[in-house]
């Protein structure tokens, strides 16, 4: 789907217009229009390279899918690459911008919420807040402004449940926590793929000589470029979490692994010698003086309970019970 | 709650006015003023908004929680953001400051005892110490001080723990040892989350071109850098103790449960081969020689003996006992 | 074999020339011409030096393998030393070039298909895309533009494996999954190796002032220096994901071996004191009164089952089961 | 105690001078000299704030302790915080130097060493080797280096040890061997906080504008900085060599945990069955025709020995005794 | 030894100059000479300071042992410390250089091959090759180059070792193979000490404004930059490499000590059993029915037989022989 979206030089916007009605824009009855390319099909998609002039290498980004976020400098127009986060699995969304002195062309592979969003706040309000309402410089602003918005519920999902995580502790059982550790970890890994490059673009952005003049352009994305670095500091920060706990659930198991292996230790020692001495006595013999004893079977109890009795003290002062 | 206090030109300090009298202001009846929005009712907030004409972002940025450490400059004013550490939960508390050349805004969700205390040093003491007092710049130093002063009592605690857990070392259960070194892990890094933020934005007030001018404002602001900087290199250098500290517990445990091992295979090897011999003897052949023998009995109590004798002394000759 | 291209100035494509021919090229019979040196012999490999009068250095590093890529600034050429992917071994080959303003010098011990393929792109297509052939400077881009599109497949071969490794995860022997994870973080090692010397020559080539002036030129090389940049980034990211995997299998082996040591312990627990009754009643002492008694076999039997029940039921209240 | 030394224009050097006389140092009899705060006591220390009119802020960096090792520029003088190494705990000692153009104070809560051959070296040899005693700079610089001198011996100790423990390796118990170990690290850790410091802050002497000018100067502070280069990595080497002998210990541990495993395994192995039939052979039913064999009571034994070499044979063909 | 090689106007080459001849050098009799301190006593070291003039400094750098690798700048000339490393222990030797207009002077306690391959160079072949020989900073070139091009073997040696070990593979005791890993790392610490230090200061070299001017000096050190960036490149990985194995050798073992401990256990759990009835049987009990069946004592074999075959078939179901 292409949908159009003009702005009249009386600050009125229209919505709905059709390409060919767009092709009048050079006797410019619009001050600038947006041109979002909503799932294209193969056929709209052509229409990128047709209707704009735009450089075979851009073109060829827009379609292909993996690139990194980037931001290109052309002569009469800025070309980005931008992620968004589908925030049930974590991947990737691409979505292009072009960003011309007339013009904001934005093209995706699948319908965003995000987009929607941004559409709706330039068709709804076109009159308070004038400043929002400068050009295609300003709506770009919109779109990146809700992509990254919407990185932090993704963040916050992740934080929350790593709170929980600490909290329950040692009451579950070991494999359970790691495996959900192991998958919090996974999720971040996905998220810092988007966010970090995201991160560096904007950085390169600010720091370019193409936007430096415009103040009130770099007052907005450094807004942006911030939230960016809080979210990977959050990232990085909430990864070393999981580490810490990665490894207090290691020290946990080898901790439990200690306390099996006590008990076992202490049960055979204690019953091997009560076994052996059993043993003796149930040997054939004909010549064993102990049997014939009046008393030996009692004294042979006896003995076998201060045996271990004695071997059970002796673990006990050598703190394995504690 | 919010509470005025002015500069008047004959350097008296007046507390306690009313918004509507600052009003006044602009007839400049003060020097300059300190408005502290302190713990605001949601109507309070919204002054923020009326009376003084700051840029929407930063008031979105005021009323917002979770904002990054960042200093935004715009024309006629600095916005900062800042983190105060909460010494109980080690969590942080924003800290909002607009820094004029005639006023300062301070706007905080919590109060604060290091901004009562920055408050009370400037009304008790204004004539002494001029250059203290020389204006909203050295009041928004003199809070950004108190801030950071209060970090260093929370890395201090950590670091007496470590100390501490390092001195009392082998001779307490490592389970225990374990879960104080994790503790303190998560502690530290909540503090970093909060230091280096502030470090990263001191840095970028110390060198953008906006505070140069002003010498002597450089010497102070570099001071809490210096602080900063301090600040992070303990918590860094504690993580790296700390990490050090879990893997001598990791590898305190390994050996113990080598020990226990041991013990067990000792035991094991020593009384498997005596309880078979008591079972051989035990068997009921008719045709058993040794059965017959007088002394057989004592024979073969004798070799056991002999037998378990010889396996201590190997176990001993290849160290197990070491 | 050395093959030569030359583009006449109508622009039309002659190929096929020999070494004797393009001597006349000095007469200036091509607007320029790409010499291929492709699997020389050693005897064509001098022609390097005959021909060309290139640097000393230059030369010696097309002969030597095992170098870096880099670029270095001649007079009146850049050299260029190139890395392409086996993708069977991961094993890098070297490309060497010489762009010069009329001539394109390739060199590389071995054949490679992505040479091929931009030698029969130039030859094919010759009218249509002008910017194409502007020269030697844009054939060379071709080459390693192809050369790093090479990489691709050898990372994503790796990220498939990797998703498809995190999917079967413990239904599998953790031996087996571990060889895997092990040779993946090899071949990650080994791309990596080749990508990011080749990432971090593009971008001293961006950042040098010798490819400054041609814009055209700019744009097609950070198109490049993304993809690299891209890639470096995957490979450091699959590196982390493998770190986790395999530290998520080392916890998984740690779980079961704990699950082995609790079934061994809980039968040595249950089964020791049994064998240890069943024993003294095997003893062949005159007076043990229980032998006489009429039920005493079968309490001593109910004996053992109610102890074995009793220390089942202890063991699932200390959680051993779960 | 405060100690003065002075320069007199004829280049003699004059100690044992007291506050009051150098007081007159205004009408220049001293081309320049020393104070040296040595352990001063509080009233002492309060001279730092009388006579010498220094910034608040540097005269209370002087006071407290656990100040960063930093430099700041004022007008007139250079203050500098540095920090000495305590060779027996290798807990750090503040150093504070002030340097002007006619005078040098230090200032430092601990007698040093260090300052103490600084001083004799200034005394003892006035006219030989001129240009060290240009003026309060040298002076400053030969301070410093006699700190950084002192750290080598620590980190040289430390070297030795770490080489003797690679030789010894695996003759003695791990756990020893592992607390040394950790030992170590914590040494080397508590010297990176002292050294680093120091380097940085030499690093930003070297690069600020003040100390630019003077040639000589420079190639003195380079050589510190240099030494503190040299340590810094040092330190680093140190401390992976010290993981990696960690982590080999692990390592041996865990061979010798698989040891003894074996040990207990093959053990249990080879006796178990042999106990069993002994047990079976030991039964009392009334129709057990083996027993009644006259050969059979030796046709068991040879069964029991056929088997366990069976048994040792296995696990030999396994690989367990490697 | 002192050796000395002078250039004559007429670029013949002299060898075996005596430092008295030298001494007339100031009369220009050569272009220029290169005087080789080789193992110099501790006489001819004092020669340093009495023929040339440099500075102190300097010179007690010569002196000294355990400088870093680095570059200092002064008026008349450039003072260069190297490392060479010596094949077999990998231990770094010092190689001072002062190169001045019209001399080199190279100073090194102990003899070195790569010096007297340069000092042959250059007595050799004078004629060809005229840009070799254009002065001392050639000779320097030279030097250094060898002294770089040593590494490599070293560096080699361990990649082969490192290729035969990733083959062998499982095959071996993996004590043996950890061994071997653990001394492979402890080399690449080693050579990366002294390849490191010199990469940096090769660095500082070529960006300092002191060879800036001269061109071809440039491109050669440059190249001798990329052979230590590969060098340092090829350490880096090689110690992930030997990381790897590390890791992959410890998963190795606690993959074997699960298969130890399963064995264990499923021998202890099959065994245990059957001597418990076995015991039974062999009580003494006078009422036990079971003994005085018939086929009681087939019935309790066929029990155990079918036990032992029940029990293996639920290990097997549950995997433990996978």
């Amino acid at each position: 789907m292409i949908r159009i979206l003009g702005i009249t030089h009386d600050h009125k916007v229209e919505s709905n217009i059709s390409l060919e009605q767009l092709n009048n824009m050079s006797t410019s009855q619009y001050l600038w229009s947006w041109i979002d390319f909503d799932e294209p099909t193969k056929e709209e998609a052509e229409e990128l390279g047709n209707y704009f002039h735009f450089h075979p290498l851009a073109i060829e980004d827009c379609l292909m899918v993996l690139q990194r976020p980037k931001v290109d400098y052309y002569e009469d127009y800025e070309f980005l690459v931008l992620h968004a986060i589908d925030p049930d699995t974590l991947s990737t969304v691409e979505v292009n911008l072009f960003i011309g002195s007339t013009y904001l062309v934005s093209f995706h592979h699948r319908s965003l919420t995000e987009l929607d969003e941004a559409w709706e706040a330039i068709v709804k309000r076109p009159h308070d807040k004038k400043s929002w309402l400068k050009g295609p410089f300003a709506a770009a602003y919109m779109v990146i402004d809700k992509l990254v918005d919407q990185y932090f519920p993704c963040v916050y999902a992740i934080e929350d449940e790593l709170d929980e995580l600490e909290k329950r502790g040692a009451r579950e059982s070991v494999e359970l926590l790691m495996n959900q550790v192991f998958d919090l970890r996974g999720r971040l890994l996905k998220l810092r793929r988007t966010i970090v490059p995201m991160r560096d673009m904007m950085y390169r952005i600010l720091n370019s000589q193409h936007i430096q003049g415009e103040k009130e352009h770099r007052v907005h994305f450094s807004d942006i470029y911030d939230h960016l670095l809080k979210l990977s500091e959050m990232i990085e920060s909430d990864r070393e979490m999981t580490a810490d706990l990665r490894d207090s659930y290691i020290s946990l198991n080898s901790n439990r692994m200690n306390g099996i292996m006590k008990t076992l230790t202490v049960i055979t020692t204690v019953f091997m010698p009560l076994t052996l001495i059993a043993g003796i006595y149930g040997m054939n013999f004909i010549n064993m003086p102990e049997l014939d004893w009046k008393y030996g079977y009692f004294i042979v109890l006896i003995v076998m309970l201060g045996l271990s009795i004695w071997m059970i003290l002796w673990f006990k002062k050598r703190g394995w019970f504690k």
